[in-house]
């Protein structure tokens, strides 16, 4: 199985350009000290949940924020670690392969090195399930320089993406104590995650001395939240598919003949499909938050679909280009009822070729209208966590073949009034997974890797390493931790009456932000993409020159520096009390007393209202 | 439906980029005067056909090939032409857009505004619709500022591909007239060529002054002769191609745990899967031409995949990658003769749905065999060119059902004893077809263009632009001219006992040589590359730096220049009439004779037996 993990590759002219690629570090990573200020203890976003999640995690929640600093930031309360024993670490790629991932190792490699030559980095071999059987290959300058800067996951490997079960979780337990492990570093999404933090509580309730860091590793770009602003992979994902979405578009507009219907990865969320679309303006783009939202059913869609090609055709245009998430199919609100019948009768034991017969009438009905290779793939079992086999389920097809069957009979009616109507399919799925990773995803996975070694140094057990400010150049990053358990929810209900989730804290996939500004943009623009063709092709993945520094538009746009604010914030609170110490004069302190209690008052008030959500 | 064309796109930064990238040209096309030398006559490669062909074309058969000189070259018969009247020149895209088409109408305008500013370039706006319809956009700079080195066909547009039929060769024959067209300029593949040769026999006939030029444009590479190496845009589609399989291999390797079975575009013949199988060393492909020779079923193919499933188990893997070429369909003689009675009952208009129920036993049996989703695709009417909806037929889906099939029974059977096999299917079809084009078919574009005018100011009709030598930089490129009558072959029996091709004079489309030195280097490497997983990624395509120069492999381990050594062997010719001119002594004379009289013979007995197909 992992015979061939780590082993030198034959490198292309361009990947060895790429191997000697140096990313640069931000100043606070610089340097042989570690500088970590702690702040407050971060707390989950919605109150209501912070109590289970405390029950859940009683050593590892409430842990403060973690800020590393650079050595000549005037920072009185940092903590300055200068001593470096040789440590060892173990790190293991969980969850699907990300472009980048292999430059966590590298950055974790080579700031244990930098720190004490004789510490030692251990890779698992083969995902968890190396993990688990204490298969390792020690991390080395000479095993890394085929990998440096390259894609997939092919130094280490990676098989199944869970450490979850009791029995998983000991033998994850075993193998840290077994080889003796300061740290265990887990590269992953959310699943993976979550699982770090559940392990994370699991050794400190053990007593195990090894400290369990996570890292943000997921093409899907769903791993987001208030401490998190983007994902390793995400950029190399959206920039290889606006490549090739752009090529369609092209395609499209120099044939005249074709629809293209495009289905992205991207699982639960549309993170990727909205990306590719701030990048390369294709005509339409189906939103799967936005048919959550909106409760859009399969003959909405169609007629939406229809719409548009129908007033494109009244242009003169019989061409266009659409893109869908996988995840689409199950937000429409009968498709996703649907295959929660079959789901349930699939998990009662029901015979695949018996379960439309116990289908209720109206699922029954929904089911029997439906083209026959749609009903097989629905007919798939479904994945470990509850959702459909999306990348199998060919909802591009589908709607395809709905919008045909709804334009022809417009045709006769004659509303349509356009050529006849030409639908090619496509699933932009694994295309890009494997791809060289962009030079964003090359620093941002190096810094993410030097990061876990100062949490590690820092001795923080449970945490995420994050970088924030990301917008801006590297030299203007901030890197930090957060305690996973502060980014977790907790579900309280599930269409899946058996789903193991609910009251169990997790990480969730975050969804589009209906209200944020990537989606605003969209919006703005989304008359002028339908009818306009303005299409725009951001080209292959560049490494040099126009195009190579670009980062995504989503990440861009938004103003998310959360981390930053945070400590803005604690600097005022700091100041006030510099100011208002005691020997101030009676005025300042009643003007300081009453502001803060306004303050205090509104905040209350804010906080009370459920309005966490935007954060 | 044109009223998009030509209009400027937005671009994105390194669209701009590449938009000012000027192509460089060899030195026999710089300057303003065309120097041009004709050789011999160009005769068809098959003596049996030439007298078929010269009876088909007795205008435009038999004429000398062209080439084309630096103005320093001293060659004694070249024609100098230094006087350079204003021209109208008209220009076509006919078939399938491809990348690089662009820059020949660039190529072109430029070369007519260098020889005299008052020339004038009428691009026909939807293909060979808007020649018909005498539908023109005149080519300015401004015009071209944004379709300069892009792709897709966006400029002028494309629609059928057909020049063919009376009614058609007589409108384009008053569009030439109505519009005072000194040359009309053909961009495509092998058919828009052969209606391009078509086209100026007619205008030959007709005493139109029209010359008609055709220009080797095809992202299937599979107009390849001895006058020809490649066509403008296949280098770009392979190296989009091999990015993607690339990815799809590192993918492989990272999860350990897929087969992906991967159809790529090329219509008949397997060009562009052989060259990608060069360029990224994926385990496995399935040539169409290798299928055909060895007359292989879909049985042996099935089992062809399992046994190297099954030796690649033995080693502990559980992945792969395989790569098959849409036309390998037709190639599978009983999937053939399958085809073939199912599209003679579709001509004789019997319904799709009844069509099973009137084949042949054998066919039948097959027919029931195979799996719904094929069955469907296989009943689809054929295209113009008799041939099946290749794009529309999911080959490597129903490969994967098979080899599926099989491995589970030889699980079962216990002789193959790897992990669960599991398959994803891929089709790369339609994602590479509108990307910027590589700077090879940029600069090779380009000098076609150049070329084109080169051609009409040498008064010829009925030719091809040529270049040789492409192997080497562009400063010692070889432009010419070969009439495309030369390239024609006749066919004379088909499978269709109905085709109208037959007896016909047409370029047919080049199969992969086995016996050439690309397939050779396959073969060489075929066993390594089953096994060892030497996955190499060429990376996205770069426009600087490490493979931005590079070039197919396929073209480069070719020994091709056809042409520059038919001028070599002139000048042999030339020089031994020089020292052996009156004069000479007796015994060099005498030498001279015997030496020749046993060329000769030599000569005549090698070309009588057939061998003619060796190029």
């Amino acid at each position: 199985m992992d015979s061939d993990f780590g082993i030198p590759r034959q490198l292309s002219d361009l990947q060895k350009l790429r191997s000697l690629y140096q990313p640069e570090l931000p100043p606070c990573l610089q340097g042989t000290a570690v500088r970590v200020e702690l702040g407050d203890a971060a707390e989950a976003a919605d109150p209501t949940d912070a109590h289970t999640i405390s029950r859940f995690f009683p050593h590892t929640y409430g842990q403060p924020l973690a800020h590393f600093l650079r050595a000549t930031a005037k920072v009185p309360d940092a903590q300055i670690i200068t001593e470096h024993p040789a440590i060892r670490v173990g790190i293991v790629f969980c969850g699907r392969q990300s472009p980048g991932g292999h430059n966590v190792v590298w950055g974790l490699h080579n700031a244990l090195k930098i720190h004490n030559p004789n510490s030692k980095l251990l890779g698992f071999l083969g995902g968890s399930e190396g993990l688990f059987a204490q298969k390792t290959l020690e991390i080395t300058d000479e095993v890394l320089s085929s990998y440096k800067n390259q894609g997939g996951y092919d130094l280490l490997g990676r098989t199944k993406d869970q450490i979850r079960t009791t029995e998983q979780v000991n033998a994850a337990l075993t193998a840290c104590k077994d080889l003796k492990l300061d740290s265990l570093v887990i590269i992953g999404g959310v699943t993976s995650n979550t699982d770090a933090a559940q392990l994370a509580e699991t050794f400190a309730e053990a007593k195990c001395p090894t400290k369990v860091v996570g890292v943000p590793v997921t093409l899907n770009g769903d791993l987001k939240n208030q401490f998190v602003e983007t994902n390793v992979g995400f950029d190399t994902i959206c920039k290889v598919n606006s490549q090739l979405i752009s090529n369609m578009c092209t395609d499209a507009l120099s044939a005249e003949k074709y629809y293209y219907f495009i289905r992205l990865m991207g699982r639960k969320h549309s993170h990727v499909a909205l990306e590719c679309t701030l990048q390369s303006h294709p005509n339409m783009v189906i939103l799967g938050e936005e048919v959550s939202a909106s409760k859009l059913t399969l003959f909405d869609l169609t007629n939406q679909i229809c719409d548009a090609v129908q007033a494109r055709a009244e242009q003169d245009k019989n061409h266009g280009v659409i893109l869908l998430p996988e995840g689409l199919i199950e937000s429409i609100p009968e498709v996703y009822a649907l295959l929660k019948e079959i789901h349930s009768l699939l998990r009662q034991g029901v015979s695949v070729d018996k379960i439309h017969l116990q289908l209720s009438p109206w699922a029954f009905a929904l089911f029997e209208f439906l083209p026959p290779f749609i009903k097989k793939q629905l007919l798939l079992h479904p994945e470990s966590d509850d959702s459909a086999q999306l990348s199998q389920i060919e909802t591009e097809k589908l709607l395809a073949h709905l919008v045909e069957t709804e334009i022809n009979k417009r045709q006769k009616a004659g509303t349509y009034k356009g050529k006849k109507f030409n639908a090619i399919c496509h699933f932009f799925g694994y295309q890009a997974r494997g791809s060289l990773p962009s030079k964003f995803d090359c620093d941002y996975a190096y810094v993410l890797g030097h990061i876990c070694y100062h949490i590690v140094a820092a001795g923080l057990n449970g945490y995420l390493a994050t970088v924030t400010n990301l917008k801006n150049p590297v030299n203007k990053w901030k890197c930090g931790a957060a305690p996973i358990t502060a980014m977790m929810t907790v579900q309280r209900w599930s269409q899946h009456p058996s789903a193991s989730s609910i009251g169990i804290p997790a990480i969730h996939p975050a969804t589009v932000d209906l209200r944020g500004k990537a989606y605003e943009l969209l919006r703005q623009n989304a008359s002028r993409f339908l009818l306009d063709d303005l299409y725009r092709n951001p080209g292959p993945l560049q490494f040099d020159g126009p195009g190579a520094d670009s980062k995504a538009v989503s990440l861009c746009v938004e103003d998310q520096d959360y981390m930053g604010r945070i400590k803005k914030l604690q600097e005022y609170l700091d100041k006030v009390r510099a100011i208002v110490k005691p020997g101030c004069s009676q005025d300042v302190l009643k003007a300081a007393l009453s502001v803060m209690s306004s303050v205090t008052d509104v905040l209350s008030v804010m906080s009370s209202s459920g309005n966490q959500k935007s954060l």
